[in-house]
């Protein structure tokens, strides 16, 4: 099935994305708009996108010691895609948006992922204004934010240094108020910020005319050292060149220096870099009387909210950082299941096998025919199917959150803390291994760079390690999400979960799989409790990784037996054959997938300690 | 612990390596000539491979349209191996060779496999010459064996074609007998051959003077048409040079054309080419009386054994060219444990977690101190350690077949039958798992082209397809070795892990994991039965690879178990950190590992027809 045949199953046939329209907020809406929208994603990103995937994976960006070049086709696909006005989508209609509800810009936003990942960072604008509107004072909102939904500006996340990354608490860079000018310009208020920041995607280019970095640093207490600890971090705007009030260019460069390039396994259309704050390389002269000149002043920088609340205003934005990370890895999937399957297709390769074995005087089959091929192709379609689902459903949970009446409000967002370290690491290993299934399909020819499968398994290995690597979400999940409000949110999540199982047992076709279901929710649940049974959390914590692996296919199962809901009452007798296939993927990850959580659990109920109490030395 | 001690451990206190030099062929050897051979070639890979590991990925050879260019450091490290003697080593004394026994050459090979997996292809020179020490003739052995022995010339292995990769059968390569000289002149039956031969590792180059092609092709029946299937088969020595039977370089160039250089993910230090036999680039003239002239003439092979047993002849040395994938795969899998390992006592991220979470006041950790950081290190340690000793035991179980009393001949030839399919599947699968945790605990550097480990994990993702996919391998493991004679292999094989689960029971600390490898082989045996309950190979290969799964990670327990029993025999008080890590690694894969089995055995079990019967427009 196509992915936009796919996206709009899902969204409108399972999720109800229509029933939206009639909240206030999209009232302007309808089945026609979102169309729309996803009608000009997908011609863009057909257009624009997909065909230069191969050229920004080989023609990397070069830094000629000034300025940052990439290749045409990245501008023309930038440009393509502010021209859509999909960078304000969701946004208020008086900050130029549409109003577009996010379920819809996050499957809208899919088919850009699909076509090339790297190409742009178009995400990161987003999310660097929406912290902006969100935590940022009007005037920020109308300079920063403003101009990056407008698409004259792009924005970046600096949350990473070179010596802390998973523990941002380390962070060192500094930021001072700038002498006299303390209480600020109209921007806000002003600081001098001087430290590294690693990993920056888009830290610099001249796809635009000017970049807006969102950095954490770290104001120094009243003993003049950095306040240890999360508590002491705080969030500046640092634009790469000066602006005023109106969002001119007034003011020259600001003292943001790109001090190199990382030079990746993946993801190679993306610009990615190291950057130096306040190194002198463009210094900038203090204000009158702010005692400060030349190199040694710092980065300009205005904080955003309060001091001390800077990881609080980028949590804030996670939820939806994750997601996207999840959709990214889900559609590096679904793009190597799509390429695959064309290729298992079309290529002949052995013959049928008779009652003697191979039969060589009968005509060579299509790989397709083959039961591994097969397999690995529904295994794929399983993953990356699923994924986009749980995915959606998240999205969908972000409008609750936003638009829907209080207690659902507060529902979704309960689930949404749950759900969202699942969101963001399943994708990320299974839709990778979807990839590997994908190449494997290929044989020889998937090792070569002549197809696409081997830069998509490239490109996906990413999405294990940022925004929160793996290890980071279990923790997350099993220390922090599931004990959270009194274990409220994983109550929350086991009753969707059984309303799910109670509608599945009255189906014929899906009795025996909601009884699976169930028994594997009992078994996450009584794993939950042996895990934290002696209150330790280093007991608990030290299989956190299998437990997330077990819970995140507890969750793909439940959705997909919600989605095989979805399919039997619209398609009773299945006579679509896509509805076939959903049916086939649900059956494979109830048949293949789902029994793999007890090995996982296993170690977790038992605070297995192999791995933890290992002396160093023996390694 | 270092991949030497690693190594000499299950050598020499396990395997019981130099129990062999009682044996007559290996008479002159000694504990001190064995370790002469391991600190050769440990030195010329740290000087001569490891540095230029990184080099060979970054300058792919290029096609000048005439030659093949390639680094120095890649002529370099050759001459260094072939002065070695190593390309000989396990030959008899009167061809140069050492009568090293092949489990010492596979271990002192495995250096070169760590260090630089691609920058050589050395064994595919010594599994050419094997090939025609075993099928060709006298002369042909002293022409060409020899040659590629004592370095002079490179050998390679031309089986797949473009449009035939797994299915050999279907290959179009055609060999007619040259004319009048179809009895031959001196270096056998001449034959001229047309077709193109694709995935041709170190197909061309000017490493050596010559490259000796062994070349799959099929002679015409009398009808003039290729015979259908792989009866139709026969082997080819086909010279890059032409050659006299002195071995001289005397008749110019073959008509063997290098159409073009594969570009690939990884193992990119190989040259790996497209070959165009006979297409008429280097036109060699008929000789007198052939009849044939000019361009259409076809390169000049030499057949090897009888027509029609090309296969059986490739077949034969199958086992080691599969072993020595599986070595590949798991000094890659070692390389990457050995880097995060260092990576993560050195490391410095986060902050020891306290009663009340993280204390911000205590110093930094290393990231081996985080529990899941461990149990990465020992995923990776279990993998890879159990796989190098599956590995060496299929090696020593080689010189068995070679040199042991004949009951113990026919006994090594069967298990080898059976282990095989593991040996090459087995690491590929999981080593390749090994090299992405390994990225994972380097985080975000992991990810860059500044550390090694993702070079090793786009290196290995090859092994899983060449000499035989996954697929092909669980083919063979369920669909052939099994069943043959009888079931006969099986249960040999069930016998040993018998011997060793009775052993281990006699042991506290192992009864345990006894008693748990007992159960885990009971459901193999049940599974395979039950898969062939009806007799329909449809039905019971429809989940092959879930079954090689599961037989793998069954037989590699007890390779664990028996190395434990080793350990404890030699320091049951677990005196040394180096026993302790193998005792851990052992715990490692009996909690977290066997217990994967049953999901995979489930669908065995039940001959699920899931992936095999969707139909394809559902896909």
């Amino acid at each position: 099935m196509s992915l936009r045949s796919t996206l709009e199953f899902l969204l409108y046939d399972w999720l109800q994305a229509e029933s939206l329209t009639a909240r206030e907020r999209f009232g302007d809406h309808s089945r026609e708009t979102f169309d729309a929208v996803l009608d000009t994603c997908e011609r863009i990103a057909r257009e624009k996108y997909a065909p230069f995937n191969r050229t920004v994976d080989t023609q990397e960006p070069q830094f000629d010691g000034e300025k940052v070049i990439l290749p045409q086709c990245t501008y023309d696909a930038r440009q393509a895609y502010a021209d859509s006005g999909m960078l304000s989508a969701a946004q208020d209609y008086k900050m130029g948006g549409m109003q577009l509800p996010y379920t819809v810009e996050a499957a809208a936003n899919s088919f850009f992922a699909a076509a090339s990942i790297s190409i742009g960072s178009n995400m990161l604008t987003s999310g660097n204004a929406n912290a902006i509107m969100a935590h940022g004072s009007k005037m920020q909102q109308q300079v920063f934010a403003a101009n990056e939904f407008n698409g004259r500006w792009a924005g970046t996340m600096c949350l990473s240094e070179p010596q802390a990354g998973s523990s941002l608490s380390d962070i060192s860079t500094r930021a001072e108020p700038d002498g006299a000018d303390f209480e600020g310009d109209a921007l806000g208020p002003r600081y001098r910020l001087k430290g590294n920041k690693m990993w920056i995607s888009s830290g610099d280019h001249e796809l635009t005319e000017n970049i807006v970095h969102l950095v954490l640093a770290k104001i120094p207490g009243p003993d003049g050292k950095p306040v240890l600890g999360v508590k002491g971090i705080s969030l500046f705007i640092v634009p790469k060149k000066l602006v005023d009030a109106e969002g001119r260019l007034t003011g020259g460069r600001n003292d943001v220096a790109l001090a190199g390039l990382n030079h990746k396994l993946g993801w190679r259309g993306t610009t990615n870099t190291l950057l130096n704050f306040g190194e002198g390389k463009y210094p900038v002269r203090g204000s009158a009387g702010a005692g400060l000149d030349g190199a040694g002043g710092g980065a300009i920088g205005y904080l955003v909210g309060k001091p001390g609340e800077g990881l609080k205003c980028m949590f804030h934005m996670m939820n939806e950082a994750r997601i996207s990370i999840g959709m990214a890895a889900t559609m590096l999937g679904l793009a190597g299941y799509h390429a695959s399957l064309e290729y298992a297709q079309n290529r002949p390769q052995g013959r049928p096998t008779g009652a003697g074995g191979k039969d060589a005087t009968r005509p060579q089959s299509r790989i397709i025919e083959h039961a591994d091929v097969r397999r690995m192709l529904l295994a794929q379609k399983s993953y990356g199917e699923g994924a986009l689902a749980l995915n959606l459903f998240c999205a969908r949970l972000v409008d609750e959150q936003h638009t829907g009446a209080p207690e659902a409000v507060d529902e979704a967002r309960l689930l949404l803390e749950v759900l969202t370290p699942i969101a963001k690491s399943w994708p990320s290993e299974f839709c990778l291994e979807a990839n590997s299934l994908a190449i494997q399909i290929h044989g020889g020819y998937g090792y070569t760079r002549d197809f696409p499968v081997e830069q998509y398994w490239r490109d996906n290995r990413l999405n294990m390690i940022h925004e929160g690597t793996h290890g980071i979400q279990a923790m997350d999940l099993l220390g922090r999400k599931v004990l959270m409000e009194g274990g409220r949110g994983l109550q929350l999540l086991a009753g969707r979960i059984d309303s799910t199982i109670e509608k599945a047992m009255r189906h014929e076709m899906l009795a025996a799989y909601a009884k699976q279901l169930a028994a594997a929710l009992a078994e996450v649940g009584a794993a939950t409790k042996a895990a934290w049974a002696t209150g330790e959390a280093q007991e608990a914590l030290a299989n956190a990784v299998p437990y997330m692996q077990a819970f995140g296919h507890v969750v793909l199962a439940w959705t997909w037996l919600d989605v095989a809901l979805a399919v039997l009452e619209r398609d009773a007798s299945l006579s679509m054959a896509a509805n076939v296939g959903r049916m086939g993927a649900m059956r494979y990850f109830f048949h293949y997938e789902l029994p793999r959580i007890s090995a996982w659990l296993n170690v977790v109920r038992q605070r297995d300690m192999t791995c933890a109490q290992l002396p160093e030395s023996a390694f």
